[in-house]
């Protein structure tokens, strides 16, 4: 068990169903709490429910404002419970302000046909690739191992247009933990913004939602434990001032666990 | 203007604040209306209010439940409004059940620099493109018009395992309207289920949740007209009775107007 982690998605049921939870500095960003933490605490306030009937399959987090350092307040109410799904409706305040919006979706699965359709990319093995040297700009960072295997940083800071926003990692948590949804759904907003990469500035950014479809189930993630994961990362479109990603998580047996799709602001 | 999409979306303002609407028999679906005039009727909820700042960046739907024909009440909350940003929460009910949650992001935008990523595919232009034979076994596929360029209906409903399920068509409203946000995010939802594409195989489905990003405005939307849109569908996954749809819907100059993911159940 990653301690920084469950320490930092961990929420308090209040007396009125509300849970109360806190940023945690361990996963300090630039302005507020890294999102993909943000995310897995509203998740959490879905899986801590008494109410919650499976496991979830899509969840969809709206950041409505940077979160302060400090406490929080998160509501997740079931909008409709059906025989075998249900959906979710989440709402994270601080001081009395809405800073997150979210909805989510739980099912209980049947085993049916399935199947892969977006490979594994070719790629070398996690030992073949290296760590990064030196510690990131910003704490939470460091709460991950991250191996880029191609599209890393920029090597220079220079304005130039890629034409390509694309980037491949192995990544988990740091230290390891074995992989459940909430740190799935932290790990699906772990991409340096894509237009860093495309175009090599330094813009200011701020992701304004995230979506996350859940393929595996608990005892997939649970069998992955604390393998790697292939992120694929890609922006589709840049436009007056919002540009999208549409990305993969891949366990090392090649399992599509996770989609995830983000709207992403950006300042010019 | 198609009247049958404007008399389908149109909403009456209640004195709570709510609208009140109607599914439209000339949008039925198998069982209730089309999903994508349902989503249409829920956005239609934010772009009609009178505290609405912005344009839509981004619009999640999660149907909870079939609707059933006849009269629906749509809530849509402003949670948080910023500067130039604003975050809504919007609920449909019928007799006081919730049969969808949704979430969107308005915004005003400015101009900035900007880039397509995904390009538009080499694919013949639509008047090159035979329109299918017959009317629509459901009636809203006759209020759109379909060019399949490949990936169409199976040719034999035999179980095949085609290993794609990826489909190409152009597509706009019929008979031809100008295209707007609301009509953007019906056109979003009009892909038949990838697992019938894929396994040839007419299984049970229905979409849980759907996301749109629209990298498009107003002008753009309606610089596009009548227009046709290339819209591209394909799973990535398929497991336990969920698979996932992204899509790219781009106008006839290449412009990608939006990008769109949803998940979607199928019964094995």
């Amino acid at each position: 068990m990653s301690a920084a982690f469950d320490e930092a998605i961990a929420l308090q049921p209040q007396a009125d169903g509300s849970y109360a939870g806190h940023t945690s500095p361990a996963y300090a960003n630039m302005v507020g709490p890294f999102g993909g933490v943000t995310a897995a605490q509203a998740l959490n306030a879905v899986l801590q429910h008494p109410q919650r009937l499976g496991e979830p399959v899509a969840l969809t987090v709206n950041f409505c404002a940077a979160l302060a350092d400090g406490p929080f307040a998160v509501t997740a109410r079931p909008a409709r419970t059906n025989r075998s799904t249900q959906h979710w409706v989440i709402e994270m305040t601080q001081g009395g302000a809405t800073v997150l919006t979210a909805t989510a979706f739980t099912a209980t699965r049947r085993d049916t046909w399935s199947a892969g359709e977006h490979a594994l990319p070719a790629v070398p093995a996690p030992a073949d690739v290296p760590l990064p040297t030196g510690r990131g700009r910003v704490e939470w960072i460091n709460r991950y191992e991250m191996r880029f295997v191609d599209g890393g940083f920029p090597a220079e800071w220079n304005g130039t247009d890629h034409g390509i926003s694309r980037t491949r990692l192995w990544l988990r948590d740091n230290p390891p933990r074995v992989l459940d949804f909430a740190s799935l759904a932290a790990l699906a907003d772990v991409f340096f913004p894509r237009i860093w990469r495309r175009r090599a500035t330094l813009v200011p950014i701020g992701t304004v939602s995230m979506t996350v479809y859940f393929h595996a189930d608990a005892a997939q993630l649970a069998a992955t434990g604390t393998g790697y994961l292939l992120g694929q990362a890609q922006a589709q479109a840049f436009r007056n001032g919002y540009f999208d990603q549409t990305a993969q998580l891949w366990n090392e047996a090649g399992e599509l666990l996770a989609t995830t799709h983000q709207v992403v602001y950006y300042k010019e």
